[in-house]
C-alpha cells in the first residue's frame, strides 16, 4: 500500500450514495473504479467522487489496477461471492452486512478470509454511533457493575416492499439483526433465544411467511437476560432505542431529538424525530469507514469482523427458528 | 349517608401514613377510628388525622359507629378478611392490592363483594396517575390507531428483606403486577404469558425459590405484543417507563427527573431521579382516594374493582406459573 | 403554645384556598377561625379545613381564643394592617407578599415586628421550591464556583384583569418581584437595576400606565450581572426559567414537563405544560407552609422574613422607578 | 463557470481545516489551489483536499488559472482586501465574518462588491444550523403571531489567548456579533441598543481594556424586547440557547446533548454537552458552504450578504459604544 489506499467501491444504491459521500472526506484514500450493475450508477458514483472509472462489471473493478480496498454495498445476494473474490485477490474488505442469509454460505466465506488473513471488516454501523461507542466504553470501565438487563427497541419508519421483503430474509435477519449485534458487542454470547412475532401492519407480511412485530428474548452465557423489540412501522420516526442496566449503573442510547428546535404554543411543546438510518446514523456511517482505512494503515483488523458477522447471524437464525418452531432454541442448535 | 363520608382507617404502615396525610386534604370525609394491631401506631395515625378514636382492634374498627367507608392498608394476609368483614357489615371499602395471593380466597370474596354491590376500589394507584390517565385518555380517543406493542419496566431501587420477600407472593404477584394490571387497564385482556426469570441482584432470592430479575411476554387478545420487565434492584433510582405503540402513535409514561433543576459542569448535565414509590406516585395515591370519595358520592361503583383484582391476579399467576414450569400458559388455565 | 398551634386564618380567594388545602395535611396545627369579608367564603373555608368558627370580621379573628399564628391571604391593601395587628396581639404571622407596595408602610411595619421580635414568613413561594431549594444549596457549597450571572424568566399565561392590573402596583411589583427576590436569595444584595419596559400583549396596560413586557438589569454588589425578563402572556404555558452560572458551574430550574407523559406522531413528540403558579409550585406552597410551623415549633425565626421583604421591594420600586426614569437606578436611592 | 466550480481556497487554520473537509464532501466542486502564509499550512490542507497547488502568496491564488470562486478563512484583518482583490478578478466569494472591524473599511470593501454586483456570502453560519433555519420557518409561517422578546445566550468555553483578544474588537464584534445577526436574521433590524459589561472571568481581559461578560438590551423597530448574553467561558461546555417569543409560541433553539447516552447512577443521569463551535455547528459549517454553491449555479445572491455583514457590524459598534459610553446608543449613530 502505497501513501494513498486506492479504492473499488462496489454497488451505487441509497447506501453506495451514502458512502461515497463519506469516502469523499476521508483524506489519504482514493476510488480508483466505480462499479454497479447499472452503468448509469456506476457513472453517477463515479463522478461524486471523481473517480477514474466507472464499469458495469462489478467482480471485474476488484482487479483494477492500484486498487488496494474494495467496498462492497452491492446487493445482499452478491456479498459472499465479492467477498470471497476481493479476499483471493488479496484485498481488503469493507462490506455491508450480512456476509450472507445463509449459514453454510457464510461459513465458506468466514473460512476463506480467516485463512487468508483478508482484513475485513462488516457494517453494522452502529457499533461505531457515538452513543453505542460511549456506552460500551461505560460498560468496558465497570461503571455499570455486573450486567443484569439488555433491552432494544428498533421501528423503522416504513414497511419495505414486497421485493425486499421476499429477500430479506424476513424480520430476524434484515432488521432484529443490528439489536442481535449490539447484543453481543455490548453485553456478550447469547445462550438462548425465544421469539414471538405477528403480522400487525401489513397482510403482506403474513403471505411472505414473515412477521412484521416481533419480541425476542434473549438469555446471555453471563446470566443477563434480554429483549429485542422490531416493528417495521413507526408514524412517529425512526425509533431506536437501547437499554442496558447493572447492578451499579444504567446506559440508554437514543437520539430522539433531530434538529436542535422546540416548538411551544398550546400549553405544550413539541420536537422533531429522526426518519430514518441514515439521519439517525449519519455520524456512525462516517466513523465506520474511518476506523476502517485506520486500521488499514495500523496493519491491524478491523471489526466487526467475520466471526462477528457469523455469530450474529446465528444468533438471528435461532431467533427465526424460535419463532416458526414455537420453542426455545439454543444457539448452539445452529451450526 | 350524610354530608361527611365517616372513614374507619385499617393499617398505620408507610403505606397507611401516606394515606391519612392525602385524607387530611380531602374536605368532607371524616375518619373516625384508626387502627393498628399496635396501639401505638394506631395513636400515631390518629393523631396525624385527628380521628375520635384509636384501636388495636382492627375488625372491630369495622363496627365504629358512623363509619360509611372502610380504608384498608393493613397486611396482605388480612384484605380478605378485612373486605369480607367490611362487605358484610355493609361499608364501601378501599383496600390496597391485592385482595389475596391466592386464587380460591379471591374468587371467594369477589363474590361475596358483587353480591353485596358494595363500592370497592383497589389500590391500583398508577391508573391515576396524571402520566397514565393521559395516555388512557390518548388511547381511547383513537390517538395511536390500532395498538401494536405495549412494553413495561419497573425496577424498585432496592430489594426486599427477606421476611417480606417470603410472604410476598414473588416477583410477579408482588412487582410485575403493578405493570400487569396496567397492561390490561391501557390495551385490554390477554390470552397467553410466557416468563424469563434469574436471580441477579441477590441469591436471597433463589433461597426463596423467587426471581429478582424478570420477563414477561404477553400476547393480548387483540393481537398486540407486550413485554413487562420486572427488577429488584436500581441503583440510579426508581425506574418506571412505559411504551404503549400503534398504527398512529406512541405514549410513553415516565418521570425521570424529580426536581425541576439541572446542575451543568465539565460538559455535562446531571438531574435527579425519584427514589420511590411515594414520591414517583405522590400525585396517584392522593388522587386515587379522591376518586374513591368521590364516586361514592356519585354512588356510582369505583375502579378498579373486584373484577380487576381478580383478573390482574389471574394474569400474574399465569406469568408465575409460566416461569415456574418454562412454557406458555393461557390465561385460560388458571381457573 | 401548646402541642397543637391554633391557627387564625385571613381570606379565602383561590390562593387562600391552595393554603386550607396544604394547612390541612400539615399535623400539629389546628384551623380555629377562617374569616373572609365575605361571610360565605369565610363559611366555605371553614368547612374545608373543619375549623370552629367563620368570620367577616378579619381583624376580629386574630383576636379568637388559642390563636397562635395568623396567616394573612387576604388582599394586598389589607396585608400592612393585618400584620400589624397580629404583632401587636403577640401572634406569629404568616402572610402572603407583599407587606405594602408602598415603601414607607412597609418600613413602619418591619419596624414593628421587629421591635416586637415577631415570627414572620412572606409568601415568596419560590425559595421552597424544591428546584430552588436545590440551586441554593449548590450554591452555598461552592459546586458553582464563583458566581458570575443570573438570569430569571417569568411569563405568565394570561393578562389580569384591569382591576386587579391597576392596583397591582405593575409589572415590577406584581410578578417581576418573585425573580428579584430570588435574585437576591440566590446571589446575593443588587446594586443598580436597569429597566426597559414595553406594551406588546395589551393596550389596557398602556392605559394603567403600565408595561406588559419587561426585561431589568441587575449589578449585583459582588459583581455578578443579572437580568430578569418579565411578560404577561404566555399562550405555551406557564413559563419561569432561571439560570445560575458560575466560574465551575451552572444551574437551571425549569419545570417544563406537567405530566409524565409523551405523545409522538408524524415525527414529532410533544408533551404538556404547567398552566400556572399553582400548578407549577403546588410542592413550594406546601413546603412553605411546613417550614413555617416547623420554624415556630423551634423557636426560630421563620424565612424570607420581614428584612426581605423590605429589600426586595426596594429592588422593584427601583426596577419601576428606571422604566419610569429611563435611567440606571441605584437600589441605595430608594429610601 | 464551468460544470465544476473551481475554488481557491485561502487561509488554513483550524477553521479552514473544517471548511476542506465539508467541501471534499460536495461535488461539482473543485479546490485548485490552497493558500496561506505559511507554506506547510498551505501544503497540508492541499493534501487533504487532492488540490492542484499549494502557495504562499495568498492574494496571488486568486489568480490561478480556473478559479470561480475564493474562499477566505485567512485572519480576519486580512478579510477586507482579499474581498476586494476577489471581487476586482471577478470571483465570487465566500469568507468568514467578519468582513472588517472598523465600519469605514466594511462600507468600502460593501460598496466595492455591491458594484461589482460580486456573489458574496459571509460565514454567520449559525444560520445554516437546522434549528436556526427550521425557527426561521416557523417565524416566517406566522406560528409564533406577533413578536415580543427575542433571548440570546452564548457562552465560550475558554477564554481566547491575550494576542487574539488584543486583535479580536472585544466581545461585542468578537462574540457577541453571531447572536447579534441571529437578532437580525430572526426578529428584525434593531433600532437601539444598551450593554453592560464586567470582568469575571479573567484580569486579562480588563487589561486589554475588554469584559469577559456582558448583556445587551435591543429595542427592536418592530418593538421586540431583546436580550443578548454574552461570556468567555463556560465550565459545563459550548453553551448557546435562543429562545423567541411571540403572541401565539415559542421557540428555543438549543442542542445541549452532544451524544445520543445517557448514564444513570446514584439517582441521578447525566449526560454530556458540546464542545465548542466545531462540534456543535457541525452540520451549519457544511450547510453553508453547500448553500454557497448551489445558489452560485442558480445564479442567484448568497445569504448573508454584505449588506447583513454591515447591518450586523454597526450592531456590534452600537453595543461597545453604549458598554464604553454607559449609555443607549441608537444604531443610526453608527454611521
Amino acid at each position: 500500500m502505497t501513501e494513498s489506499i486506492g479504492v473499488a467501491f462496489l454497488g451505487v444504491g441509497r447506501m453506495g450514495e451514502i458512502h461515497l459521500r463519506n469516502l469523499a472526506s476521508i483524506s489519504g484514500v482514493k476510488v480508483l473504479v466505480v462499479a454497479d450493475a447499472k452503468l448509469d450508477s456506476a457513472e453517477r458514483g463515479r463522478r461524486m467522487i471523481g473517480a477514474e472509472s466507472a464499469s458495469a462489471d462489478i467482480e471485474g473493478a476488484i482487479q483494477y489496477p492500484g486498487v488496494d480496498a474494495v467496498i462492497i454495498v452491492s446487493p445482499t445476494d452478491t456479498h459472499a461471492q465479492l467477498i470471497e473474490a476481493s479476499s483471493m485477490a488479496g484485498k481488503a474488505v469493507f462490506c455491508e452486512k450480512p456476509i450472507a442469509l445463509d449459514l453454510a454460505e457464510t461459513k465458506r466465506v468466514v473460512d476463506v478470509v480467516l485463512s487468508r488473513k483478508t482484513p475485513i471488516q462488516l457494517g453494522f454501523m452502529r457499533r461505531y454511533d457515538p452513543g453505542y461507542a460511549a456506552a460500551k466504553k461505560k460498560i468496558d470501565q465497570g461503571e455499570l457493575g455486573n450486567l443484569e438487563t439488555f433491552r432494544a427497541l428498533s421501528r423503522d419508519t416504513f414497511p419495505p416492499d414486497l421485493k425486499f421483503l421476499l429477500s430479506s430474509g424476513g424480520i430476524f435477519l434484515d432488521m432484529a439483526v443490528h439489536d442481535l449485534d449490539l447484543a453481543r458487542f455490548l453485553v456478550g454470547e447469547v445462550d438462548e433465544v425465544l421469539s414471538w412475532g405477528s403480522v400487525l401492519v401489513d397482510q403482506r407480511f403474513a403471505e411472505a411467511g414473515d412477521a412484521d412485530t416481533a419480541v425476542c428474548l434473549l438469555r446471555f452465557r453471563n446470566g443477563v437476560l434480554g429483549v429485542v423489540e422490531t416493528a417495521r412501522r413507526s408514524n412517529w420516526g425512526y425509533d431506536i432505542r437501547t437499554e442496558i442496566a447493572g447492578s451499579l449503573g444504567k446506559v440508554v442510547i437514543e437520539a430522539p431529538q433531530k434538529i436542535p428546535m422546540t416548538f411551544s404554543k398550546d400549553f405544550a411543546s413539541t420536537f422533531d424525530h429522526y426518519e430514518n438510518f441514515p439521519d439517525r446514523f449519519e455520524a456512525a456511517y462516517r466513523l465506520e469507514l474511518e476506523a476502517f482505512f485506520r486500521t488499514l494503515r495500523e496493519r491491524k483488523q478491523p471489526a466487526p469482523g467475520p466471526a462477528d458477522g457469523l455469530e450474529t447471524l446465528r444468533l438471528a437464525l435461532a431467533a427465526t427458528r424460535s419463532w416458526r418452531e414455537q420453542r426455545p432454541v439454543k444457539i448452539s442448535e445452529i451450526a
